[in-house]
């Protein structure tokens, strides 16, 4: 997969307290936590008087230059958001972190993941009175907050937390704290990292600790949150009723290959899946292992290693692509004019070849590839994909949440080798992911979310339930009824 | 070298002569050359009569918007630029294709390389009366042009090809044809190709033709120019003093790796350096192969197959980072903050490491790297270099002129290797370099230009010449002494 | 008042229903209104389902550009917005019109003037768990309406126009209606006109409705709200406490001279008061009359007519001057260098001078007109204000709100001609001023609000009342003892 | 005459030597200036080593951002330009000044006014190789001082201007030097005014002398050019074949009311011209006396006092009406829709009105303003203009240069009137012009320029004569027989 026509995760967040350098450091860890999110990018500063914000659309560069970074010179305390947009709500309101004034205080609060009672729960807040700016879900837990009848701010924090399902972080800014908060799952990660000035920070992923120059300290578990503020840092759970249920998505797409995750490292995660896919299902015939890039490249290189093939660059991305509006027409997309992939013609050429990518979600992308490395001269093109089968939606933070465009929800590998063009395609085992990836919690497939494989939810369904049951495929329905559901539409574990 | 403190290459070029969607196809031509200047971009369009130019600054997607493009529809001619520019000389004027408007034609003309009698010519033209209106080499051959006696546009340009000295290439349209055009030497590389339509491309490398489906026609050679119009297309020279000296640094590092210049894929010239470079340096303890995204990775995978090592990720770039404009305060860099290239602390800790890089030009990146390798814990870090020594200046169209920057020029591998605090460094051979490239042409270096490396300039000094050999190191002049030199001060080959 | 430095009207509303070009007669409604805001502007647009939303910063034609007009092509119902911000809240989130979404309905809204008890419900509201997302007045109307148990949208309108206080006039657009509304004491102008397509456009002042060639229908009087929607027009009542009070300062200097406000035209308004003025205050040794550009031209040749004096134009402002951002040093502006006034050297040279004015606020832009006139030659500078003593705050919309920057407040005539560097000072009488108007309501000062000129606000204090009475000064005591009052601080009039 | 599409002055020009603050000066100088050129404006500064340059399309404070200041901050020496673009010309490439680098030295110029032989001297040019880089006359005079074989710049320059026709004035800066220069007839005017520093200036008009509270000095008569250096300031001629023909255009329309122009301020020559307008051409049947805002609000007071009747506010302009984008189209048009100029009804209504205009060009302007006034209610409109018929085009820096376009060229007075709508229209005769301005120079007309009036071309006609001739109409040729022409096509003096 190596454009955002497939999947897109939904947002990065980032916190730092008491550093001089706030805004400089969070706009360097947004910018590390970039391929999260490129729609839009906010950052929020305090001096614990005081409340600035900048934001913009677009990559972070675009939405936050100079000009405005200037702005936020001076404050110790920041967290900021890039941000991927689902279509329909694009406009800069919705843009993150929000800040929000109140008559007795300050908050400001960003959100990666998405809540699956949302749409309720704004419904019941408006029906009494509530108003709401934006059509972000992070603006829920704000209402929530604010009619809360508790005492101080980290009780109706706590309180919130639990009305609200799904798979979400959450970093939050007040004049006397720092806030990351966990859903009762661990479907989405949140990491607190240390600077040598002694500062902390809170991110989604680890490499924004990293090009910090900072030191890990620990993962925020499930149904946890975490406070920081002069006295330190402090740990508290807002609920005891957790699974832990990571999303393999994360390591699979999401993550950087440089991130960790619940301590395992995401390429070396790639590279053992690969060869896991070499022995479960190799190919005899082939002179040599591509990868797509930039995702499958650590999955094709241990492929290629596994099965003693040469790993190839047969496949260029342009590393400008990012950011071109201009689109080849029809007509000239049929002359083979293509501006993103090409194929490296003097390899392929000729060649019996595994393309190993990381998933196949539509279609539309994996046949667009076979088909121009077949136009550039490649003999066979057996794809190996380095993750089970797509086959049911997710509703915790990815932007894939209908049936209908999910390929995998109504073809057999087979058929979509024919579909895509392919020789051959076979996909790694559900038990071939979780013992790549290699986490060892006592809990439902080893600790992790792997909804989209298996269409069992462990933060359940919710306003999503009634669509999705309506909407299953043959192939779905016979998938559910010969695997075991650990978890029921509420998301309760029943052993 | 993964960023744009080395090694700089001036430009890329791009024309098509009969295309419906002549500005489209250029805008995606000039989108596949982007990594050989990123500091603005232009393109003329002409339907025969009118001419429009559209230009700015920056990657091309903030050069020309849609805007912009708009308002090159409905032309069947063009050009176009992308450029890397020297400091100095910045400004919008600069920016090609320049656009003339004579009272008895209009001409539009762009250029990659460097003129190194330039600044002579300028000065005798300016002496005449004539009025330069930006600092870039390119006009001189429009004075020269548009002085000259000739009858015909076709005779007065190879009048003025003829006075011009140095490496590069043209690309020029008339209301009645686009001419493209070569150094004596080929030193910079233009390729012609030809769409599915019947039009016909010129551009600076082949992966522009291959981005628009098109088919690779043929490379211009050493004193060739090109004429296409109504009539097709016909290739002549406009002398018959050349020798053929083809930028060894295309191969090395400017050009895509899916790019093929002389008959020799990128890709695959890298990965046979990377596997000679193995059998010329081998490390015996190396536990893994990395490579300095992006232009080592071929050659650190060859190195890895050779030397049956994995080839791990074990350096992240950050692909988002050709636009920040956010650097570390140098108290932020002590703090350990980077943003570019991040090592991936769980693969290198504990590794002793082979890390495969193109080139070392003043050796301050080197250092960050091995460094920074150090600090995620690699034990060892051995240096190799899939290029010779880079040792003298060239003059050529790399940003790479004065001897002081180049580390090589003044110190041995083993001081470099303590310089920047690696366990050992290595450098692949001149002939190492030769036969991985592997022309056969015969003419020295076997048909490459190898003047960073050898102190031989194919084209000559020129303008330089005083300034150049009074800034020999010692180290370069032990060389010279040393190694047979082809070629004299004025570029002429003595057998 | 030739500048920003002194009195600023806040906002400029604009509505029309049912009219093909609903966008483009928005956006020229509302550029004759830029008078009253050049800060900000907004247009929201419907067609009944959806609503589409452009805004932007500074005048309207930087803030709503042609790419933004296109967007609000094809949307019959409109309302806009033009703003000034009081310093503090001129962030985009601040520009009007709202939009809000809910789940039953999508309203948007906008709004003139001042809420004078918006501080201690909007506390309220926020004990309540409201959120509020700007700073500005116009977010109370809409958790009152939301928050109200009436059954219709237009009852918790009604409902919630009774609980807000002050100047005010609101547009505002549902899928059903176009409504507008005014303040109980009509301080604030509205008025309804009908295009000659039968659509109706409600706007602030008459002006907008003369530039869309549209006829006048009526105005919108003193407690009343109009609905408008497919079934035609509807005024009614939302209160029968009224008393009308018609500010005297649109008259003076906010309207454009072609409004005429409640059947007085507003040039011939200030003619007469300029002719009243020289009965009131002659001045015998005049050579000539000049003006203070714009705003006093009308006043000043109505004083050169009555008084028999050449009407001469001896100040030139600089008709560009909106938008300049460059502002003399003081250094500069001590060589005398100046860009928005200029006067007529061969003109003023040796004369004695009437310079006729429309107030005088902080005396600061007087004092410079009065240096620069008789730097330029001028013998004798007699300064004629054309309304009377600005003494007291306003709080009704115009943003002078505090005691201590009104010179009028502290000092008498004869002070401020001294401090002002003139020979001689006058003002218009309260009376002169109500009689050149010419209302003739039944009420307090024949229908008019002068609370600046007499410290009597119909409308009463609220929110504001402590801070003003704490800072009442002497002169100001003095004349409240002497004067009698018609309201009292909750604005009943007390008969 | 009211907007731009009647007549439009081609620049203005600003220079300042020697001051700590030049740019800033020169911006405040430029916006006093603004009203000759709204479509582009430029800086350029020196310290006599580096010169630095600013510009940009549109207003100046569009065309030079406060970013863009503060690169100019630090320099002492400047010259600067605001433009009227003819339309085809209008990019950013003819923005001036403009500034060369020669490797001998650097040089900037500007230009006011038009050159009628640029067209041959630039074929001339071209045809010895010469390359011109925008289509601005201004490049002209650069390449003829390049090639002049002269030994200093001062004796190149002044050959070069004996070369160059038309009307025209220069401000040219180099490392040494401000220069300035006017044409052989002074039909563009230059002045020379001294800051309280010491520091000189030049300019267009005085008012750019006047903003920055410095003194004049002088004018720079016909066929002089001034020099300013460190030594002071000299003024010297380059031809003696001078005679004196100041453009009456800038009395009457351009130039601002409080700047003078040869020792004769333009507001008192606009309302001496509106006196002699009412003896010449009285009406008897009028109420009030209106005029068209801005430019003839001078001449309509004096009309108003000559004949005793009311000035009134008759029209109201809209002073934010430069830079709106939007036009009523056709549809709305004929429902009455117009933003630019509104009637005030209640002032109009009913009543017979005196109209004072400066000009009718094409009369289309005048046919809109009479329709407007009716529809106003107006019973009758008697158009008076304060300055002769407008028989003949204009090529000395005014863009009417074509007969076509001239409604007087065509029509009598009588006709005009029936063609706009008035109930009659009568203009100032060419003897009451030239009086009411009242030079006494030994010359044809008394010193001015009165071509467009009389078809007498002081500068003479050059590469406009072949189309000017046979483009005559019956009307013109007439006038031409009747009346003595006192110079031939070359600009001779025929006594």
């Amino acid at each position: 997969m190596y454009d955002y026509n497939g999947l897109n995760e939904e947002c990065g967040v980032f916190g730092i307290w008491d550093h001089s350098e706030a805004a400089q450091l969070t706009y360097m860890g947004l910018h590390s936590l970039q391929h999260r999110g490129q729609e839009g990018a906010g950052i929020v500063c305090s001096n614990g008087d005081e409340f600035v914000n900048e934001r913009g659309l677009g990559l972070l560069t675009d939405a936050i230059n100079k000009v405005k970074m200037n702005r936020l010179q001076g404050y110790n305390y920041a967290i900021g958001h890039v941000r991927y947009a689902t279509s329909g709500n694009k406009g800069i309101e919705n843009i993150q972190p929000f800040l929000y004034h109140f008559y007795d205080m300050s908050v400001s609060v960003c959100h990666n993941g998405n809540l699956i009672n949302a749409q309720s729960l704004r419904q019941d807040l408006e029906r009494q009175g509530a108003i709401f700016h934006s059509s972000s879900d992070t603006e829920v837990i704000m209402h929530l907050i604010r009619r809360s009848k508790k005492e101080t701010f980290e009780e109706a924090l706590k309180e919130s937390l639990k009305i609200i399902k799904g798979g979400f972080t959450f970093a939050i800014l007040t004049k006397d704290a720092l806030y990351g908060a966990v859903d009762p799952n661990a479907i989405r990660p949140l990491v607190v990292g240390q600077m040598s000035t002694g500062a902390y920070i809170i991110a989604s992923e680890t490499c924004a600790i990293d090009v910090l120059g900072a030191k890990f300290v620990r993962d925020i578990h499930a149904g946890e949150y975490v406070v920081i503020n002069d006295d330190g840092i402090r740990v508290e759970s807002y609920t005891d009723q957790t699974t832990t249920a990571i999303s393999a998505m994360e390591y699979i797409y999401f993550a950087r290959p440089d991130s960790t995750i619940a301590g395992k490292n995401v390429h070396a995660v790639r590279k053992a899946s690969g060869k896991r896919l070499a022995k479960e299902s190799p190919v005899d015939t082939a002179d040599m292992v591509i990868g797509v890039p930039n995702s499958s490249l650590s999955a094709a290189s241990g492929y290629a290693e596994e099965i003693k093939l040469p790993y190839e660059m047969g496949l260029v991305k342009n590393q400008y692509v990012a950011r071109t509006f201009i689109q080849p027409t029809q007509e000239l997309r049929e002359q083979g004019v293509r501006t993103k992939l090409s194929p490296v013609k003097d390899i392929v050429q000729g060649k019996n070849i595994v393309l190993v990518d990381d998933s196949i979600v539509r279609g539309t992308t994996s046949k667009r590839i076979v088909r121009m490395l077949k136009e550039a001269g490649a003999m066979e093109v057996h794809v190996r994909i380095a993750s089970p089968e797509f086959m049911f939606p997710s509703f915790y933070g990815i932007d894939v949440s209908t049936t209908a465009e999910l390929i995998s929800a109504h073809k057999t590998p087979e058929e979509i080798s024919e579909h895509i063009g392919a020789d051959s395609v076979a996909y790694l085992s559900v038990e071939g992911l979780i013992e790549s990836i290699g986490l060892d919690v006592d809990a439902p497939y080893k600790g992790l979310c792997v909804e989209s494989f298996t269409g069992d939810y462990p933060a359940g369904l919710y306003d999503y339930e009634t669509d999705y049951k309506a909407s299953l495929s043959p192939k779905q329905k016979a998938y559910l009824n010969e695997h075991k559901q650990y978890f029921d539409s509420e998301g309760n574990y029943n052993v």
